[in-house]
């Protein structure tokens, strides 16, 4: 059904695409690639919400030639007036004659409905091709719209023998600045950073995205493009005093407080999420996981925690990713560990994870897992 | 000083040395390659102890054409009659009249006297080409000659949160069965494996190298010539009976006991070696493989061992290389630690390696690294 050319074609409309990954949430990244004759003749990316998608840039690189052409595009056209107007109709409008699609779009305002659009205008669609591919770039928001839940990434740094910090409590700098300049670039992928009150008050941690630490690749961007994160803080004793040095960014701040109770005054452009309890009186992080898709729109949520959250995380699967920075030390048994997990009896009990990668970051080595 | 196709020639001879990694020691690995108008005329490397050296396989294919050629070689040539004839003098002999070597041999035996002896016979003698491979292929034999202990690698298998086991003792299987082949490769060429007696009770360990576990490539090797690696087994306190399943190879097991005691009856033909103790009753484990290095002549030793004496071992600096399994499997805070070590209260303190190497190995991670 599909030549080598068509995925050579959808293989650049999913290049492009990419390049709205530190951009274009809480919208998918989407690419564009408009062919006629063998050559391309316009093609996009989507960037921002709110902006234009990627048929629309190709469309409008593309002008008059586009009667007749084919349409690759990584996600199924939309077909509802949102802040721009329906890609299906522009598509029929300028006279392309076939589109290939990489995957239908799960948003519910979409859903085959672009699709069917642009069959009832005789344009011939094709569904499906390199769609694992294009599933890849969108985990978010696929995930936000499949599970109405972000995906998760867990962050962690550990020492060789999977020590977080001293028993002291000591862990500047574990990591090298490599792995720290790392850590930003995931932050800039995330539409939230989930943490803990009592990490924020160990670590004075800002859990900003430092633009200045970013490599060069990203940095090049248009930095007003580049969003801060939420900072989505659990704060279920109510720790937090508002004076922090994480409040410096207080609009992107979200103290999650338990359902029932009043919330501090809190500086007064930070935000508080009444939260789901569970019987013991603990967040029910799965709850929570589904407000923050549902009501926050996070599609990638990137988890900076202690052990206590982060084997809850695990033991509920709720985390989709595991990342982890190695540093080449050693810390001895009575350091700090990296998850509070249950005992465990049997090695069928434990989570097992599957490799997705490993890289040398600087001193260090960054190692990548998911969950099955 | 040296031309390209020196450098061509000396990395053939390298290749060749390699060859010989699971037999050769306590004798160091070697490769020769005799070249005649930019032509090999003949090539070989050591393969065993007792058999002919590198030079003599390479001069015997030469044969008279070895006249007026050159002799590549990776270590100094020998000058002294062990269990067979010097071959700096077959080289003179043969009428040889370059020399190029990659390392001047330490054995004392040698040390600079081979190179005397060719250079008094009038041969063109170079050194030092490609000196830092060759050296690489003989990390168990230099840190012998140069140090007087073996080089120590350090097997470590844990989860991705650094834990060798649950905390009921549960450990089979950790890892997958990629892994503990590939530990067989180890095995295969190290000359002992260093073990605690309680390791050995507790896991049953036989210890020995399974030939059925190796690679095609390493097996291919007639099996008679790979070796079982000694079993050096710590028992300061006599637990060993000498009907534990690691005796089903008698004659590789030596039993360590404190210097002063008298040892338990063991099988007729496992060895006892009574080894020095500190003042706190424990064996002094610098003083152990000195004695493995000269008494022993153990070239690599390859420790499989508990927290406890792997923590000994790299507080005390005595690891050169850590080679750690790493699954992709969480064992909680409870599970059992990788390394007893010192509480340390900074981070200055602990001990740091540098990585070596890192590879898939089945669903298992390979890290490599070395102590500084």
């Amino acid at each position: 059904m599909f030549s080598s050319q068509d995925s050579q074609w959808m293989h650049r409309a999913i290049v492009l695409a990419e390049q709205g990954r530190f951009t274009t949430s809480p919208n998918p990244n989407v690419g564009a690639v408009i062919v006629k004759h063998e050559k391309c003749i316009g093609e996009g990316y989507h960037q921002q919400a709110g902006g234009p998608h990627a048929e629309v840039f190709a469309l409008r690189q593309a002008g008059s030639q586009a009667q007749g052409a084919t349409c690759y595009v990584t996600l199924e056209p939309c077909s509802h007036v949102g802040r721009t107007a329906p890609c299906a109709e522009a598509l029929i409008k300028a006279g392309i004659s076939r589109v290939v699609i990489a995957m239908q779009d799960p948003n519910p305002q979409v859903a085959g409905k672009g699709i069917t659009l642009l069959k009832a205008a005789g344009i011939e669609v094709e569904v499906g091709l390199l769609g694992e591919q294009s599933r890849a770039i969108n985990l978010g928001f696929l995930s936000r719209m499949e599970q109405q839940r972000p995906f998760v990434q867990l962050k962690l740094a550990a020492s060789l023998d999977g020590r977080t910090a001293l028993e002291n409590g000591v862990s500047k700098w574990l990591t090298c600045a490599e792995a720290r300049a790392d850590v930003q670039l995931y932050r800039a992928q995330s539409c939230a950073i989930l943490s803990t009150a009592t990490t924020v008050l160990t670590d004075n941690a800002r859990l900003n995205l430092r633009v200045e630490e970013l490599s060069t690749a990203v940095s090049r961007l248009d930095n007003g493009q580049l969003r801060q994160p939420k900072k989505i803080i659990l704060d279920r004793q109510q720790l937090l005093k508002g004076n922090e040095a994480v409040f410096a960014d207080a609009a992107n701040v979200i103290q999650c407080i338990p359902m029932l109770e009043n919330g501090n005054k809190m500086p007064h452009n930070a935000s508080q999420l009444r939260c789901q309890t569970t019987s013991d009186g603990r967040f029910d992080l799965a709850a929570l996981l589904q407000q923050l898709a549902t009501e926050q729109q996070v599609n990638r949520l990137w988890v900076e925690a202690g052990a206590t959250l982060a084997g809850s995380l695990i033991s509920q699967h709720l985390v989709d990713e595991l990342i982890i920075y190695i540093a080449p030390k050693l810390l001895g048994h009575l350091a700090q560990p990296l998850a509070v997990l249950n005992n465990f009896t049997a090695l069928e009990q434990v989570p097992t994870l599957v490799w997705q990668d490993m890289a040398m970051v600087g001193t260090d080595i960054r190692l990548t897992a998911r969950f099955n």
